[in-house]
Order: structure tokens, then sequence, then C-alpha cells
């Protein structure tokens, strides 16, 4: 069995030769075509990335629509348009499929764009959108710029999501504060189109996966080590003190950028503009993989702790 | 219970508000931005669309990205990049997703455009993929340019995948010709594009859902009504000279479209180059709706009449 960022890997080997109209193609959070179109989608299922008796289905298409603008936030890139495809079981009497689009408009509203097409089907299963994002990146921020001596920062706090998806998990009803945080993903667009139009990130991605197996993707695409200093790293007053929720929970659409340590004064300065919280949270360094590194400099391997969308069991998974 | 059509017209209209960005949004065979891309997107789903008893993993790919393609080919654009999101059974080995992406990449290589990027996700129903196309279009073809007097071409011969569906639904094996029909839609974007490019074609559209569905759609979105004369429809040659199956069968994605009748010299001279037989089936009058008209010039009013992925109950329905 393989992992799923095995599967992610193979997927885009097999479809990815280089392409003239391309300038940047599969393992980013977005493609980027000749021209600086960014393009990416986000595909999302009812009983893994969502359930009914937990979110509304205007809060499922909310929330799809923001975790796929959350893609060209970290690209840097301004958002263009939407396209929504969905599978809804046919015996439904569409309601579910009008207030899943109902909740992708909201998302693209936050954002002044509108749903410019898509598809629909019946299923014989459970519902399914998959949401398209088309944006416009004037040099754009990849996750392979990170280099040693960067620091490591992410927006606003991490592991609310996560905690309201506990809850739920366990049978409980969640803070609502987590609730909101699962519900309705934060909007960093404006933040990752300053980070990259000033110049400012030199690599960046959006924290879809929990914060380490994310950073193990700007790692191996850069190839270098990201440090991070667990103590430093913001956990969501409704995460209930849980750095684990923090760390390795995932759901946040947070954005993690690394920049010069001469960009501190313009990063905190920018966290001011957009009243967003920007913590630096550790450093690149020279080598591999992901480190964690406590108060006293003593230092444990991350591993790979993240989600999985095909290690989690169903359907008593969290997602 | 609403039709697919109501359905589809009820999400256009919720997420849809206009937008500076957007030449052309929802309601055509793709969405149109500022600067020429094109961009659709088209879902497919295990049961509805195909099903593993009738094509292998590789075929359903390949169809779904032939068919999400026939959609640019529509516009007059020319593809630059596809994503493809896939959601997949968990407990899988994985294989099914390799193969369909494999599938995919197949009919991106007809037409020199790579996969650059995509999402994957287990699901517990069936198999789901969700083809995206990004084109660009310079000078699209909509399907709302049809004027009266405009004569109505269609591109290749129709009916033989529907004779597939209606083989594979009663326990019978196809016509090996039409079995290729079904997993492998033509590749009409070389004719899609010199329509478009040499200002022949006036409006167009690929014939997803059965001819006289499509040529509804022309007529509503162009208020004019169209003319066909079933006698002169191709149909195609696996179809055991069934006309129903050519007329209202779906799944042919050819090109259908209009032109002023002084193109016609043009229009055979560019079947001959390309190899494609083009063939005048009709006209587009003054009016609403779609009406045949037999040989002997008698009229009868064509309906709705085509495919409606909601309105075929599951699990027997054709596709």
């Amino acid at each position: 069995m393989m992992t799923e960022r095995e599967l992610v890997e193979r997927l885009a080997a097999i479809g990815w030769k280089g392409s003239r109209a391309v300038l940047l193609g599969p393992g980013d959070d977005a493609a980027v075509l000749r021209g600086g179109f960014t393009i990416s989608t986000d595909i999302a299922v009812e009983g893994v990335h969502f359930r009914f008796d937990w979110v509304s289905a205007e809060e499922a298409g909310f929330r799809a629509g923001a975790a796929a603008l959350s893609d060209l936030a970290a690209m840097g890139a301004v958002p263009l348009a939407l396209l929504v495809s969905l599978a809804v079981p046919g015996d439904a009497d569409h309601v579910t499929a009008l207030d899943l689009q109902r909740g992708v408009r909201c998302a693209g509203e936050r954002v002044a764009v509108a749903i410019v097409g898509g598809d629909v089907s019946r299923s014989p299963g459970p519902v399914v959108l998959d949401v398209v994002v088309v944006g416009k990146a004037t040099g754009y921020v990849s996750r392979a710029g990170a280099e040693p001596a960067q620091h490591l920062w992410v927006s606003g706090s991490l592991g609310g999501a996560r905690a309201a998806v506990r809850a739920w998990s366990a049978g409980k009803a969640p803070d609502p504060a987590a609730r909101i945080r699962f519900a309705a993903p934060p909007n960093r667009i404006a933040l990752g189109s300053a980070l990259a139009g000033r110049g400012i990130a030199r690599s960046m991605i959006d924290l879809s996966d929990g914060l380490i197996l994310d950073a193990g993707r700007i790692a191996a695409m850069s190839g270098a080590r990201i440090c991070i200093r667990p103590h430093r790293v913001p956990v969501d007053p409704c995460a209930g003190g849980d750095l684990n929720l923090a760390l390795v929970g995932g759901e946040d659409y947070e954005l993690m950028f690394t920049a010069n340590p001469g960009a501190e004064p313009s990063i905190l300065d920018l966290g001011q503009e957009l009243s967003v919280p920007l913590t630096r949270i550790g450093m690149v360094e020279a080598g591999t993989g992901v480190v964690l590194e406590d108060e006293r400099g003593l230092r444990t391997d991350a591993g790979d702790a993240g989600f999985d969308h095909f290690a989690t069991p169903l359907p008593d998974g969290p997602r």
C-alpha cells in the first residue's frame, strides 16, 4: 500500500513531461502557465474531508472553496475565477448541490471572484466536489526557494480546525470557535500576494496537511532542512493548548513561508497592515527533512507526521 | 425533481454575477478569461459515465480526458494544460488511480499537452475523476452566434458510442468499432481551432448529450430555431442504421456548428484538409427550439430528447 505522498508523486510523474506553455508543473500548490495564469484544483469527498453531521452543505462548499483559494494564496497569486464540479446522489432533491454551490460562491465573494463554470453529475456514492481556482501571479513563489539561513514564518494560529474534528470524532460538539476554524478557513490572498509582490517570501506553502508534513514539502522541494521550534508555534486558543494539534493537525489553511533574516521588519509591518499575526517559528538549514528544536536546543527528527487521506481508515477516521 | 438542465441553470445562476476578469461566463462549453484563457471542467463518475466491466481504468481516463478536451475544441481553443482530480476507493492498491492518470495522459499526448496538476483523495464510494482543461482562444466561438439562414453542420458520424452502451446495457459485447467510439472519443481540436480561426463557425458546441439536446442549447443561447434534417444526419456505420442513436444518443464528442451559406466551399475544403467528414444537416431559422424536417418537408417538434444524467435511474441506466 502506497502512502498518499507516494501516490501523488507517482501520479505527477505519469502526467508530466514538461511543456513550453508551462512555467511551473506539478508538485507545488498550483501550476503556473506562461503569462502568469495560475491554476489549481482541490477535491473534497463527503466522509473523507467533511461530513454532513458536522457541517451544512453550504459550509462544506465554503470550506472547499476557501481551501482551493488557499493554494493560490500560497503562490502569491490573485484569484480571477472559480469552477465547481459536483457529484451528488441522484435521488436527492438537488438542494444539496445548490447549497454546496452557494457555499463556494460565498468563498469566492470573499475575494471578489465568481464561479464561471463547472459540471454536475449524479453519483451512486458520496457527495464529491472539486473546486478549480484560476488566478494570476506576477512573480510567483514556489515551494522550492528555501535556502539555509532563511527564517521560517507562519500566519495566524494553528490547530483549531483539527480540534473541531477531534471533538466530532469523539461524539462531542466542538468548541464554537474551533468549529468556525474548520468550516471557514482564513482568507490569506492579500497576505500571499503582498509576500510575493514585495519580494519577501522566498518559498511558500499553505498548511493543509499539518505543519510538519507541509514543512517537509518545502524541505524536499528546496533541498534544504527545515528546523521548527515548537515552543514558538502559535497554537490556536481553541485547540486547548494542544501543541500536537498545531504540529500535525492540518486543515489550518494558513501560510508558511521562508524569508531572508533582513526581511523581518517588513514582515512585521505587513502583519500589522493586514491585521494578520505573523510568527517566526524556525529557520532553514543545510540538510534534508524536518527537525524540531526545543527551548534547550535539543533536537528530534520530526519524521513525516501529518494527515494521510489514505492511511486513515474510514468511516471512523477524523476526515 | 429538477431536470439536469434546470439544475445546471440554477447552479450557474447561483455562482455567476459577472466579472471584469471574464469574457464569457457559465452556459457555454468553457469559460473564457480576459486574455483568451479558456477553461472547462468535466466530471466522470463510475457507474454513471463509465463502468469498469465496460472499459479499463486507462480507457476511462482517456475517455474523460478526451471529453474534457472536446469542450475546448467547441470554443475553437487550443489546449495548454490538463489537471486531474481523482477520488478512488481507499482500500484499493492505487493501481486504478495510476491507470486513470495514464489514460488522461494519453488523451493529453494526442494534443501535445501535459497534466500540470490535480488532486487525489480516497472515496468511500465510486471512482470519480474530474478533468480540468486550460486552453487559449483567439476569437472564441460561443453557442450564442446562430442566426437565421445559417447552415447547420456536424463533424464525423453519430450514434456509435451509444450503440456500445446499448449493447453493454443489454448484457452483450458491443461491436468492436462501437466500443472504440465509446472508449476513444475523437480529437476535434484542429477542426475547432480552424473553424474559429478562419471565421467560419458562427456558433459551435460539442455533442456530448445528443444531437437534438445539444442543438437545443445552441437554439436557446442564440435565440433562434434549429431545423435538423434527420435523413442528412451521418449515422455511424457501427450504429446499425439506427437514426435514433444518432439523434439522441450522445457521447459522440463531435462538433456541431453553424456557418453562413457562403462558407460552404471553405468548410468542404477544411474537411478534406483535416480528413474529417463535415456534413450539412440543417439550418437556422427565426423562432425557438429544435424541429425535425423530413425529406418531404414535414416537420415535427424535436422536444428536449437527449440524455439526462439525473433522469436515468441507476444502476441499470445506460451510463
